[in-house]
């Protein structure tokens, strides 16, 4: 999987130097699952006509951290591993730690890329961390695109597209686990995995134990299915909705009702959405009330106000149309 | 909530007696949810001009069971249901205890609502049934429809559209116990509900108070709100297939390649399963991995052989088109 995975990886950049073999980098924290990956890395990559180098991320959270990122540097240069940087970022508190450090280590990540022209990043993910995804998306409630897990393929925060990427994703914890141990290679573990004031912990050693114990073994395997399943829906009803979207659309960018009515809710709904976005509504803060309501407006007409969602955006039917229009910043309403 | 639902009922059957006003059933197991269901109905029903009757099944599981059940009967009578139906049923062990339980509680609904010409059936399924629903299906890992949970409205085994209605799906189970109270109505708690030989019991008192714990309050919401979005996105997929069957298939039953290709392949899969069922195989023995395999001979093409599915259907492709053709049932082979 690996090694059809390097295969598929991107030529090599414009912006590389030279008669320089592309780069593929190794995200490493120095658990089982990134240490197995970097070591499968540092062998496949020379075979397959790549460089392999690495970035292990200092989270500056715990202390000592500093050490312990140099020390996972060194176990990676070990490996033959080059360059191997170390990234020490500032973790904020918006949204929370655990949302944070991930905003704080995919920016580093993307930095690292980009300063050493890497044609890809690899990321440790494993099936079992995809599972938790999936319940952690379960819990939010909004739908099959928040039950689709983390792509094999993705982009960066910078949008370059296909740069991460998950080889592992079908893998389980424990098989990197016993890799590591076959080749005697040292692996660190997170406090932050098993400290239970962390959501993602709680659902590792919580909520998929008994889950199993509930369900039957194999509940990772259908969460992981369910993962892959549920993106390719979510990606089939964005193309319909696109083209909905498309076709309702007139140029001054108000929508036909009669185009829009016929459509099943899950279609409309996702066509209401794209618009109040493309309206200035900012994406987080649409709820599904505001969608359900915007939708009251196309199947239960009966002369209602204009509704306001997120971000200052009114939405009205006038005539035939549902027109949706951001109040104006200088005075809040431009009407 | 039950009330509009009462007001949707269908209106009388044509086999009525005539200046009978409709009848509707409650379907009362004895438990706090179907009795506060029994309860609403036996007031509403006059309100609505609608007569409320009550069918309490004796599964035959436990010893006692036909006492409880008559039991169950004279409290549906002090409520004012009339008729109120006994029906003994014997449980197979197909498919495992809960779910030959469950067929043979169906069929004897369906039997009952025949033979009083009731024009619908309530259940008093509640939001955490429809949570445990959900995980169930999740355990399955078969996609959005088997994440969709329980209709508010559903047919029976015989085919009647819509008999089937659910009013308490968006109330919590705890209500239900509230009313009960209030109201001094006996209830009885099932046994088999607090059994950890059953799943749904193991779902219900193992699994989502851990689900809670790690994921945080709310979860149940969230999971009858996945439901209800699952369910409107499996059906705009299923109409999005219908309709692409239909483009791609000639009069003598091929799909054509070219009209296949394009699609996303969250819809393609679902034409093929379609086109399979359609030639003879059996719906519940048709997997992932078959369809995936169908799949292949369109997207990963390189002179395969054909394909063996479940029902003697074989899949050959031919030319520019699929060929799906069950095999001859006397010699166990057509060709």
């Amino acid at each position: 999987m690996l090694h059809e995975l390097l295969h598929e990886a991107p030529g090599p950049s414009p912006l590389d130097p030279p008669h320089h073999p592309p780069l593929v980098l190794v995200a490493a924290s120095g658990g089982a699952d990134s240490m197995a990956l970097a070591s499968a890395l540092a062998f496949e990559a020379p075979r397959a006509g790549l460089r392999a180098g690495a970035v292990t991320v200092d989270h500056g959270l715990q202390d000592g951290s500093a050490a312990r990122a140099a020390e996972v540097a060194d176990r990676l240069t070990a490996l033959g591993l080059t360059p191997v940087d170390i990234a020490a970022v500032t973790v904020g508190r918006s949204g929370g730690t655990e949302a944070a450090a991930r905003t704080a280590r995919y920016r580093a990540l993307d930095t690292a890329a980009d300063r050493h022209h890497a044609a890809a990043v690899l990321l440790g993910h494993t099936r079992d961390d995809q599972a938790e995804t999936v319940l952690l998306g379960l819990a939010r409630g909004s739908g099959v695109r928040s039950l689709s897990g983390m792509a094999a393929v993705s982009g960066g925060t910078a949008g370059h597209t296909g740069r991460y990427r998950r080889p592992f994703l079908g893998i389980d914890r424990q098989t990197t686990r016993k890799a590591c141990l076959v080749q005697s290679l040292p692996v660190w573990d997170d406090p932050h995995n098993t400290d239970p004031s962390y959501t993602r912990s709680r659902v590792r050693h919580e909520a998929l134990p008994i889950l199993e114990k509930a369900l039957g073994r194999g509940v990772v395997e259908a969460l992981a299915r369910t993962a892959a399943l549920a993106r390719d829906d979510a990606d089939a009803l964005d193309l319909w909705a696109a083209d909905a979207e498309g076709t309702a659309t007139a140029e001054d960018g108000t929508l036909a009702i009669a185009a829009l009515a016929p459509l099943p809710p899950a279609v409309r709904r996702r066509v209401l959405r794209r618009a109040a976005v493309a309206a200035g509504a900012p994406a987080g803060s649409l709820f599904a009330r505001h969608i359900e309501e915007t939708d009251r407006l196309i199947t239960d007409w009966h002369g209602q106000r204009p509704l306001n969602l997120p971000g200052r955006v009114e939405v009205a039917r006038q005539g035939g149309r549902l027109v949706l229009r951001q109040a104006d910043r200088a005075d809040g309403a431009d009407r």
